[in-house]
């Protein structure tokens, strides 16, 4: 069985002892296995901040943006053959691997286009100066400069193309050093991406680690110049906030965890009509693609109480169809859930959802098409029906990470819709599906503070996006509140968090000169 | 004794129970007492997020920007007995308590005048829109709207008055309701105050809250839209963050912390030159002004050791002949520390320095004019000298908040400069006099990521600056590291903490209209 190996401090080198077993959650047959122990993460995070930082602080902003180009290319040359691994290891579609390949090469090649547009500057000037006396010559400036140590990227199991290359983008282009942990269970396709960066030898030494399996004690090593970003469980996360090395070391923290996410359907939105069509295609899409496993899927499908039987039914109609099984055939539209464990959770979350609200559908036996009997990982998509959202908790806080979705009746009016809304306690990513420009106001206001990002659906651009649950590395990404308090992406904001914001006070022109500014 | 009241809900209350004792830290005696036990903190934050948020949010920056400016001119125009109780409670000379209110009212100033400029919105559009998809109809837009939660505030008990209003009024503008706690030991100052702001009947119901005395169990209602701000030592910042409400719910936190600040005389600086007088004096007054309890104050004075016994001498002639003792008096510098345990701590502070480096003016008896015989926390200006920073510790690591620094020497290399003051780990300011540019650039590239903030004394300046350990609101005031990884003022900087940045995409007409852009 391949055994994956670590990149750290300049060589690929495998742990010993007992291994992490990888599997192919359709089969579920064994396809690799992972071990980090007895690996020095000390010495792999001194290596990456003591060679890799100041090598690619050295860099202008356009040849870091380069490298992302370069990194992008690597990908998309493999692309046939990564799909494959996402496949085998994380259950997907083709449609849901290219989903995360292409996410990934296409962030990399954004910011590699933003490097380009920043060009030769190694750090970038925040604002306007200031005078900061009565006299014009003492002046303050800000910068924002890379930060001196290691960006740790400890990646959620859904996304291990995509999560790994956003975050490497953002830190990379900022000047930070990357280490980067997927999630375990699907390492697979991050190590063969891995694997391709090192052999491709496009960046500088030290500028890139990547660790296969359990990250050790290496957050015991985290310092005051270094920065963690995490994706994945509410849980896991508050672990990482509690960590000694954040606690008093002031260690940066970036957390994007659990989200339940709503599509709020406008009362203005007439059966048949663009916009109503938008949404179900979008809502059925977020139950469907991924296996539901993705962050910033529709959980929660507010309606107009006066449609809510009909919404139910055109929901069933274009999901009672869906192909659940073997994600490598053809006309299979749901793949498995990455693993046993997943699969559990989901289940056991169905039933806490079931108490509150009725399954519409998916209960019951379903087709497991081409898999193996009793093998794999499958729910099929699944959808509730929540009558009394008033008496319901978990439909609003617990998040079911798999195909589906509760529909919840509301009176048509923005002050109930953005009061259920609210009650997720804060969001990745809120959808409204309206061309009422009130209707669409109201919503702005109340609900962008739970949000860290609003989807606004419209017959003028129904066929035209992509539908909210995709990260656009043009929009930040992140949530407040229950959705771990985090921003990324969000075009040159992404860079903020891998840089440091420092105030230049002093005599003007001599300040000018050594950022070398015009007046 | 007076009892200080807290203003929760609406109404001023007492706690019951064994209350904490405000003393003169000149006479060691009691002045007034506080308690909180028995208030209802739950709901004290309830009302200002129910109450005082939505009021705040109501309005304009411009109509929040009055609303400081009142509070500003409340304070001015108190400004004679606010200073009486600076020097009763605080130990503050004339000059120091001076130096707190009118920052207190000078920052609120500043910020009325921000929010005029920022005029008739009620929240900030972030940055250009930006076409997401193929067609320009998908657009994306950012804004930066109120947290819809309360701000708590924690104030250090050096600076009652301007910890309190520098705060508020980033809060307040950004459309926050504020809880404001300061430090119990020198509470006095700032109750005087929260009195003046409730009195004057300026701001909206629920948009400002006292709190006299312990926080009791106030920090574990906060939830995710809220925001907790702290100005303390590193230990308690620590507690702050594993707090339960802040690892489980997101909430945001600033944290300004312990800060080794570094001045530095560049090796082009001849001895008599303005830069030279300019070093000295900044140095000399960030000893003896609040008797050194600055969080910004400088703590390591490095020089080049060619010239270390000239600034010793010259440092020592400065500081000589301060006189220490009852802050009331006319010709009293340097006034007491602000209670016992700062006293305790200061103490056996230089007593750890004295093991790394040697002391060459504050040992052994002083003088202490006016005051009672054995009474008051009084620490002379103390200066040491550590001939070899390399063996040292404490001397890099070790805070001593109050009137001591030690002169470091060094070789005159930027590079060796830079490895010295990084040793701080993390700093608020660093200060650094030369005329050279080729040193200043140096400087500015090897330090700006360990500071929040850096000063570059010069000749050009000389007489034009309140010195380094004067916090501008124009520039951001915070450190990373062991400072806390915190970031304040910085003009519209600092209505970040306060707001939320959210993603808006959709159609661009219907969210130019929303927004009410033009395009």
């Amino acid at each position: 069985m391949e055994r994956l190996a670590s990149y750290v401090s300049g060589a690929w080198v495998h742990g010993s002892g007992k291994a992490a077993v990888l599997v192919n959650p359709t089969t579920e047959e064994p396809i690799a296995e992972a071990s980090t122990e007895g690996i020095d993460f000390a010495g792999a995070l001194a290596h990456a901040r003591d060679v890799g930082g100041p090598a690619l602080r050295a860099l202008s902003f356009a040849q870091r943006g380069e490298l992302l180009l370069a990194l992008s290319r690597a990908i998309h040359a493999n692309r046939d053959a990564l799909i494959e691994v996402a496949i085998q290891n994380g259950g997907n579609t083709r449609s849901d691997a290219k989903f995360d390949i292409d996410g990934a090469s296409g962030t990399l090649a954004y910011y590699a286009e933003l490097g380009k547009q920043l060009g030769d500057a190694r750090f970038l000037v925040d604002g306007e100066g200031e005078k900061l006396g009565r006299s014009p010559r003492f002046f303050g400036f800000h910068v924002l400069v890379p930060r001196a140590g290691v960006a740790v990227h400890i990646n959620a199991f859904n996304f291990p193309a995509w999560g790994l290359a956003e975050k490497a983008a953002c830190a990379l282009l900022a000047g930070m050093p990357v280490v980067s942990k997927p999630a375990t269970s699907t390492a697979l396709l991050a190590y063969r991406i891995a694997r391709l960066f090192v052999e491709a030898n496009i960046l500088p030494a030290g500028a890139f680690s990547f660790i296969a399996g359990a990250p050790g004690d290496m957050l015991d090593h985290l310092g005051g110049q270094d920065v963690l970003a995490f994706t994945g469980s509410a849980d896991t996360g508050a672990r990482l906030r509690a960590l000694p090395a954040v606690v008093h070391g002031s260690v940066r923290l970036n957390i994007e965890a659990d989200s339940l996410n709503t599509a709020v359907l406008g009362p203005d939105v007439t059966s048949g009509s663009d916009t109503y069509r938008m949404f179900l295609r979008e809502v059925s899409r977020d139950i469907t693609q991924k296996a539901g496993q993705k962050c910033t899927a529709i959980r929660r499908i507010l309606v107009p109480a006066a449609i809510e039987g009909e919404i139910k039914d055109e929901l069933t109609s274009l999901l009672r169809d869906v192909k659940v099984g073997d994600p490598a055939l053809e006309g299979v539209t749901v793949g498995p859930l990455a693993t046993a464990a997943q699969l559990r959770d989901i289940r056991a979350g169905i039933q806490k959802l079931a108490a509150e609200a009725s399954i519409v559908l998916g209960d019951g036996s379903f087709e497991r098409v081409g898999a193996q009997d009793g093998k794999g990982y499958f729910v099929p998509p699944t959808l509730l029906h929540c009558k009394d959202p008033d008496a319901a908790r978990d439909v609003h806080q617990h998040e079911v990470f798999g195909p589906c979705a509760t529909i919840v009746p509301y009176d048509g009016s923005s002050a109930r819709a953005t009061d259920l809304v609210r009650r997720g306690g804060g969001m990745l990513v809120g959808s409204v599906y309206s061309d009422d420009r009130a209707f669409v106001t109201d919503m702005i206001f109340g609900l962008s503070p739970y949000h860290g990002r609003l989807y606004f659906g419209s017959e003028k651009i129904a066929d035209q996006t992509p539908g909210p649950g995709t990260v656009l590395p043009q929009s930040v990404h992140g949530g407040p509140g229950r959705a771990g308090g985090g921003e990324e992406l969000g075009g040159r904001r992404g860079l903020a968090f891998y840089s440091h914001r420092a105030a230049i006070q002093g005599a003007r022109p001599i300040l000018e000169a050594a950022l070398d500014l015009k007046s």
